[in-house]
């Protein structure tokens, strides 16, 4: 099937639009009015450029308010009719989208409608082109897919047909069963988008807060394969109007979008009965490799300076990590305890960060081979005579992403010279629990999508806190045997100048058995431990009247506290290390499967603290 | 009246937003507890802090779903009451919000509610403090202020009172006029918000969009003069929840939330009826003097360094202005066309900008003194000798604001050595018809209660355009007799990196009585014109089906088009000057009020289209 965007979905001119969608890979675009006007290249210069990127135009659009007025009203919306067929023959394309109208004169009369949509047909056909009707799920009259297809029928000429929309048909939670019983030759166009759940007013919903498949909470999948089923065989279109995206750089954006239809596609072939598969699947390209089952993390680096390097080192040993390898050919220390892993790698000159995390799975290659096809940007690597081939990918954060096999005889970590073992846990820590990894502001939904696809994780968890220093949006991605948790998060407003001492921290996040036995061993140790208000412990006390000697625990020892229903989370952090990252320990009980997200504003604070303290 | 403010209101740790409420004059706070619980300040510390900064402690809150539950639950929500009653000791604080239930186990019996209330009550009277009981407008059962006040009366108890809040109460349109008869004994306290009208769910448009008095679109003047009449004696306080101010510098955010409630409080002196003026007015501080009516622009002043200024003065020679004076001691030079003065400013290095306006009026220093009485920062200004004394003050986007009297013998002119005469406008320019001032992201609310305050200038032509680059809204602030038009604009979010050449262009527009002429002397004197794309005229045709000689016309002069009924509106532009400034001409009907708005995406890319040639 043929990947079109429109480009009301990419920020800048036109020509940025059609260089974007170009760069991703679309096989053609939807033309908006508003980007035209604005343009100063003729109609046949627009068709010329498109033709030399190779770009159909699909579609030209909106026309709007046209069907079931008085006859003198539909008399001029006929010579408007004419204007635009023209110009959409001059772009070269032969779809005008036509939406059921928002004007105060439409009446409610299906007759008239139908009977002015044929006429709008003919028009059409004498310009060369035809008409696809649209329902707006906010129209004044026709707001179901069902009337749409109802006139259509109705009007009965050759070129007018229908124009579904995911974002107006799932937004109304209608009935879509119908879709596949509805005659192919009369299906024009096909338009996507995804959203998540919103109790707004629709049309806000649908202009501000659309997002590409697989970044919402509507089943595209379904819908889509039943557009297929009913025997559409025009473009894949996605139209997606997101406040975000209309200033993100359009580069970026028209990839996300490319990978969103990529994903899209394998999930319609996947639903496929046996029986169809070969053909359903002969109608699109060759699908990525299907996503390997994460088995966990082989291992978390951190970019450091010789400073920031100095700092985490001591507080991994501090920790109760060993560190116990040392690379071959680059300065990058491997640290282990239990089977959490941590590289410091002072190649670079970042003041601790995480630069990089490796997912292990079976089958690594074909991993690597699935991102490759999901258009995960491939990081150059330069690596030693003999070392391991690993491949890694760049996340939307620009956190490399490796894929590997520990265990593995030409694994990773032959890289190393082993110099020690991690002995048992000395503080009981057990494994890499989760990353904690803050998304840039316009990186959010890209990033849900590349953890989604490219992993097969599912996002959970959504939530928006009351942060110190502006409202925070946090969402957990997880693959269903919960091996691999990603936690994102990212500031709801872009920041300005006015911002903490840590704007966006970054956590490592490791698994203990006992939290208790880990805060008591850190003490020992003298490892940094961040220390939480006295007010937090007092308020936990009114709403959870805890065991008191619980209570006591928790306050002595800085642990964060949640709970849902019986299964808790108990949590505990260091403050910041260098610039931006920090370690937490926790412990959970097998029914919890948050993040303690609650406590996060706390611990902001705490953080800023600290921060402000140290710092000075 | 005490005037407080809700810490929610304001970005920063529990410290920061005490600094910051204590900086703008506050007389108190309201203690947000996840502020409390997130400070590593005891209790009484914060008391102290307060009392340091001259902070009475109005209110701790909230306190949530409380009432009308089974008896096990009402005893755990007494025991929780127990310590929050404690806490609100400690901060010094004699009285607790408590918001109406959304809890699943509140059940809808008025006697059950109202006897646990008066339990509450007792319980809050062992403790020494009392109970403001508040309708949030989404509660479960209880959603109205009549029905909370119901549940107080009933509860009669002299610790269980009304807590008001113009948000929940305006934002349901529900009735307000029985508040008046409400006993004052019982109105606990006053929570004041404005809002823009929006179509959404309640709690997310309470949640998120809440603004300072004067700032949205709800009667808080009529509200307050409501409760006031009743009788209370409380603070006035301010509760905005506010995804913009959560994240503003904290400072700044105070000072336009302190100038709300003085313009406020003035509105509701202005309201109450002569006979009460009085006793009304003693209950508030001295109000500031009276906003003068103002007479237009006296001149607009641009700030250039040395290659912006040569641009710009042969662009102001090239449009028909003639260069009629120079400063006595500064770097400024006098331009002058009709009734519209430019003045150019070589004293800083700004790549051509507004730097200043200054607005007649026939009181100039009353109008100095009303901006300081309202907060506005006053501006350092040198002066030779024998200058005129010109006051100004800063606007939120740090535009100068000069306050003057162009026709007095001691006016600002006498500071210019003239040495040339207007004469005749050459190219029909009459005056300054408005200024186009582009917003900082966070300073768009607090621009339109500073213009609004200062100069009695009205919102209206609210706008929200899909532009090139992202989402930009648009707002003029006018007085009644349109001498004074500002045109305040800015994108919806934050722009990234990714963004036009010129981001946020600032405009100066002259009046003409006849654009056509106009147009044809800026071509003959070889002043640049911004091109407007031929799609744009093509569509104009489509649309309006205007007379051909008409629409060659503008096209040929690359005028846009606007029209509102009859009345029309015709307008054309340079490019950009230096790094952010154009000129643009325009003529109205009589009848049009507007600013050609729906054009502002086009001149965008036109403007991004120009500038890329220019510069490369």
């Amino acid at each position: 099937m043929r990947r079109s965007i429109a480009t009301v979905c990419l920020s800048g001119t036109l020509e940025d639009k059609l260089a974007a969608a170009a760069g991703a890979g679309f096989d053609g675009v939807e033309i908006f009015e508003n980007d035209l006007l604005a343009c100063p290249l003729t109609p046949e210069e627009i068709a010329g450029r498109c033709a030399d990127l190779g770009l159909a135009v699909e579609l030209y659009q909106p026309f709007r308010d046209f069907e079931a007025v008085p006859e003198e009203l539909h008399r001029r919306n006929l010579r408007r009719a004419a204007h635009k067929f023209a110009l959409a023959r001059r772009l070269g394309a032969d779809t005008v989208l036509v939406c059921s109208s928002v004007a105060p004169e439409a009446v409610d009369d299906d007759a008239l409608a139908a009977a002015q949509l044929r006429a709008l047909g003919e028009l059409a056909a004498e310009h060369g082109v035809r008409v696809a009707y649209e329902a707006l799920a906010w129209g004044k009259h026709v707001r179901t897919w069902e009337r749409s297809a109802e006139l259509v029928l109705r009007a009965d000429h050759p070129a007018v047909g229908l124009c579904l929309d995911s974002f107006h048909v799932l937004s109304r939670g209608g009935d879509i069963a119908g879709i596949t019983e509805f005659p192919a030759e009369k299906l024009f166009f096909l338009q996507l988008a995804d959203a998540p759940h919103m109790r707004m007013d629709v049309l806000q919903w649908s202009r501000h807060h659309r997002l590409f498949p697989g970044q919402g909470a509507f089943d595209l999948a379904g819908f889509t394969s039943r557009v297929l089923a009913a025997g559409y065989e025009g473009p894949l279109s996605l139209e997606v109007f997101n406040d975000v995206f209309r200033q993100a750089p359009p580069g970026r954006a028209a990839v996300d979008a490319m990978r969103s239809l990529i994903v899209l596609e394998e999930a319609c072939v996947r639903r496929a009965p046996a029986t169809a598969d070969t053909a359903e699947a002969r109608r699109f390209a060759e699908p990525p490799p299907p996503a390997p089952a994460p088995e966990g993390f082989a291992f978390v680096e951190l970019a450091v300076d010789a400073e920031s390097g100095t700092e985490v080192a001591r507080t991994l040993a501090a920790t109760g990590f060993a560190h116990i390898g040392q690379h071959r050919s680059k300065p990058v220390e491997l640290w282990q305890q239990g089977d959490a892993r941590v590289l410091l790698n002072a190649t670079g000159s970042s003041r601790a960060a995480i630069g990089a995390f490796a997912v292990e799975t079976g089958d690594p290659e074909g991993a690597a081979r699935r991102a490759t096809a999901l258009l995960a940007p491939a990081l150059p690597r330069t690596r030693g005579a003999a070392e391991a081939d690993l491949t890694s990918v760049a996340a939307p954060d620009g956190t490399a992403v490796f894929f590997c096999r520990t265990g593995a005889a030409d694994g990773w970590l032959g890289d190393f010279i082993l110099s020690g073992s991690p002995g048992p846990g000395r503080t009981g820590i057990t494994a890499i629990d989760h990353l904690g990894l803050a998304q840039p502001f316009d990186a959010f939904d890209e990033a849900t999508l590349f953890y989604r696809s490219l992993f097969g994780l599912a996002p959970e968890h959504d939530a928006e806190l009351a942060a110190p220093f502006g409202l925070v949006r946090s969402r957990a991605v997880t693959d269903p045997r919960r091996r691999l948790r990603l936690l994102l998060d990212g500031t709801v407003l872009r920041r300005g100048s006015w911002a903490p001492a840590v704007p966006d921290p970054q956590h490592v996040v490791f698994a203990t058995g006992d939290i208790f036995r880990t805060a008591r061993a850190l003490r020992e140790r003298g490892a940094p431990v961040l220390d939480v208000p006295a007010n937090y412990y007092d308020d936990l006390d009114a709403r959870l009247a805890l065991d008191p000697g619980l209570l006591a625990a928790l306050r002595e020892h800085n642990v964060f506290y949640d709970r849902d229903g019986d299964a808790e989370y108990f949590h505990l952090c260091t403050p910041i290390l260098g610039s931006r990252v920090f370690f937490e320990f926790v412990q959970r009980s097998p029914g919890y499967h948050g993040y303690g997200t609650a406590n996060a504003p706390v611990r902001m604070a705490a953080h800023r603290a600290a921060h402000s303290c140290a710092r000075g």
